[in-house]
């Protein structure tokens, strides 16, 4: 490795001799980089890859065809902040201090003592960038509360939460129109004000101008705001998809909607059009890769936060989504398959093969193991993880997962959670009673609810869930943070 | 009149002379006749003048050209016995003993005392049938239940629930496969059966078989099973959704699936195919009235029995199904919108306007009382109907609603009502407890609960509800089929 870093420094300095400032400093680095891409809702059907009969995805479904696809990829949690709390830490979100999304200006956040997948790779020497939606506290104007640059990442860039434009959603003028470019955009923390781009574009451009900055391994978390409500596409990516767009959304395009109620339907087609268009957007910065011929030294995961939205709203700001689970039951805050199942996806050639799909399952809080033991850091023995690291997967040996699938989701009555041990999956209300007993194996729909039939087993899952639960509920880092604020 | 009177009686008695069988008899009537199109779990966004963005319906889409389209037309229930029940008698579907789906074999039947639109037709000399689904009784088989022909149908064709082929259903190879022809269809209560065509050809065929068989204004109520689970279509129309298909669904075609909860995506194609497949089927029974010039003399009502079966399953037969609400709340078997909001369309010429689009509710306990209007027929006045005679709204005129609309559901945790009055619309629960109160006018999606800031009209509908569940669990008819029981 000497010899590797002398000549890169032998570069660095021919670089800074002759290319100042250098315009593709990414391409010097011949050591292994990491690119975690999480997107925002998108669904476990949502890509042509995961089998969409409509949406065109061709960089996502390429990624899979180039490296291993799962098909029971979960995600921490069924909403954003939790789940970006446990890939961060390979820790139950419950356990960082991230319980639910967390509101603008809130004094929630991830708690400050936990570590995270970039200061595995800051310990490693790696140059790190969150670029994208951060969403683990109340704003990224905050002073008071912890940062992305607390948490390992040299540089920041992107949005608290979801996009906004203040012209757009404060005019008085009924009904409200508008191009929604994001105005909430930060750069380390620093308000970038009004931009032209929606939001995407903004965020590969800069992504590859990052990447592009400096030399040296990287470890890139890149998180991409769509397909996060309000969505918006450039026109080119609606005229894709003009056959599933209402007459009312044809005639009144740029409309902002977020908070109507009585609007009319206006079909799936901003919805397939802003898949279509975070998948050209991510498809950039994957192919800046390429070219500079530093992706094959690249980890590259690919997943999303949570199930999507479907076209069974909720709320207000979830009408006119269209979302797929595949057929999965549930969707976003559920706690059944189609909440917390999403795409998962890994690029690595040196050690995955070529469409490879992968039935076991796997989620995001495995992440952060995996990442630990390739980069040989020692994590913490006294900090719980709840992942466990995938090179005995990814490498296609025997892996027996020790640690349970264990889920928790807020719900007007209290905290509702799920287990899954083997195929069997148990639903417990907010009154912890069990509710639910599936058997993933032969009930990928979960219709059949086994709770009476198969008692043992519930009573099984019923204990484990109790003992997590209880470990959850008495982490040591939760407990410092606790008896710190005292 | 006499005189019309007259001169069919001289062409009939050339047709008889002359035309032995006479093929075309129907066109031989130059009065007024009755098509009402009943269709089974059709999605109030399930086709194309409805706003469906892929699904092609060109028979419907016309229908609604030449005649008018309600916006908010309702079933009398979200599921289909019960509102067969209301459609045939304009009552509430609890006054006249339907309270739920009927079981195959089951006592539970239409009360036998109950007027239905066939015996309105009857007693105008009217030719009656219903050729498709009756589902109002335990099976077509059954001695010991009212039949179609105790309710003023002259002729009956058809089947009792949903379509089964026993060869294709009790295959003991695995994967059951095979084309579901239905081997369950009834002729005046005589089984018909192995057939070898779907179920919505074998119905169409009938009814322009019966409608040719004779002359005299006529009324009939075409049933079409589809497209209620399981689904079954002719190649070539999945031949025209091949791009909404899995590539499961395609290496696999004429699997039975209706009670597997492991089978594979299968896309949106085949129920996409299936409401094509109805639509064109209707459309045959149309355009042979339209050719036989009889058409614009026939008052045309379609409507459906309830919301439709979405892609979100709760049963292991709704796996695959993928009806459409346009975005409305609920679904099939739900009191939100998009389990009671359907199509809802009238062609008749000589008093409707084409192409017009109607915005205030109405809903299929409203045929009765129109059609007994039409015909003159005097109801008896001490039968409570809950339906109005929509003529006045059919003219143009002012119409205000007198009557409350008013649901019921069976849950598994007791009945569930919804009630609507003007706008506002409230749910209660399987308690008496109001759950959701919505204001319609403002808030389509039925999204934002207005049950504690506008509790005086809670209370009010509150009310409405009471009086109305008191008048219905009396119903003098139904009183009278329990004290006779006893």
């Amino acid at each position: 490795m000497s010899a590797t870093f002398a000549s890169v420094a032998l570069w660095l300095l021919m670089a800074a001799l002759f290319f100042l400032p250098s315009e593709d400093a990414v391409a010097q680095s011949n050591r292994q980089n990491v690119l975690v891409i999480y997107v925002d809702d998108l669904g476990y059907g949502d890509t042509g890859v995961y089998g969409h009969s409509v949406v065109k995805t061709p960089n996502i479904d390429r990624l899979a065809e180039e490296g291993m696809r799962f098909t029971q990829f979960y995600a921490p949690s069924a909403l954003c902040s939790p789940s970006r709390a446990g890939l961060l830490t390979g820790r139950n979100p419950y356990r960082t201090g991230v319980e639910s999304w967390i509101p603008n200006d809130s004094l929630v956040a991830l708690g400050d003592n936990e570590t995270t997948l970039a200061d595995l790779a800051k310990e490693r020497g790696y140059r790190t960038a969150v670029i994208g939606k951060w969403h683990l506290n109340g704003g990224l104007h905050m002073q008071n509360a912890p940062q992305p640059r607390d948490f390992g990442f040299d540089y920041q860039y992107g949005l608290a939460a979801w996009v906004k434009n203040a012209a757009v959603r404060e005019s008085t003028q009924l009904p409200r129109r508008g191009a929604m470019f994001p105005d909430n955009m930060y750069r380390n923390n620093t308000a970038v004000g009004p931009t032209q781009k929606y939001s995407a574009e903004l965020v590969s451009d800069e992504a590859i101008g990052w990447l592009k900055s400096a030399s040296g391994p990287f470890f890139l978390l890149l998180t991409y705001s769509e397909v996060h409500t309000p969505i918006a596409s450039p026109p080119n990516y609606l005229a894709q998809y003009q056959a599933h767009l209402s007459q009312e959304a044809k005639d009144n395009p740029l409309m902002y909607y977020f908070d109507w109620r009585d609007r009319p339907w206006r079909g799936r087609g901003e919805y397939y059009a802003n898949v279509s268009y975070m998948d050209a957007q991510l498809g950039r910065v994957i192919e800046y890769l390429r070219e500079k011929g530093v992706l094959d030294d690249t980890l590259v995961i690919f997943s999303s936060d949570n199930g999507p939205v479907t076209d069974a709203p909720v709320t207000p700001w979830e009408i006119g989504m269209a979302g797929e689970t595949a057929g999965l039951r549930g969707k976003k805050r559920f706690l059944f398959e189609g909440g917390l199942r999403v795409p998962g996806i890994i690029r690595y050639p040196a050690r995955v093969q070529a469409g490879r799909i992968e039935q076991r399952p796997a989620t995001a809080l495995d992440v952060f193991p995996t990442l630990a033991q390739w980069l040989g850091v020692t994590v913490n023995p006294s900090v719980p993880l709840d992942g466990e690291s995938l090179w005995p997967l990814i490498d296609e040996q025997e892996f027996e997962r020790q640690q349970l699938l264990y889920w928790s989701i807020p719900t007007p009555d209290g905290m509702e959670f799920a287990v899954r041990d083997g195929d069997w999956k148990l639903i417990v209300d907010s009154e912890g009673v069990p509710r639910h007993l599936f058997d993933l194996a032969s009930d990928w729909y979960e219709l059949n609810n086994l709770l009476e039939s198969e008692s043992a087993v519930r009573e099984r899952l019923l204990q484990l869930y109790e003992v997590r639960r209880a470990a959850v509920e008495t982490d040591p880092l939760a407990l410092a943070r606790k008896s710190r604020e005292r």
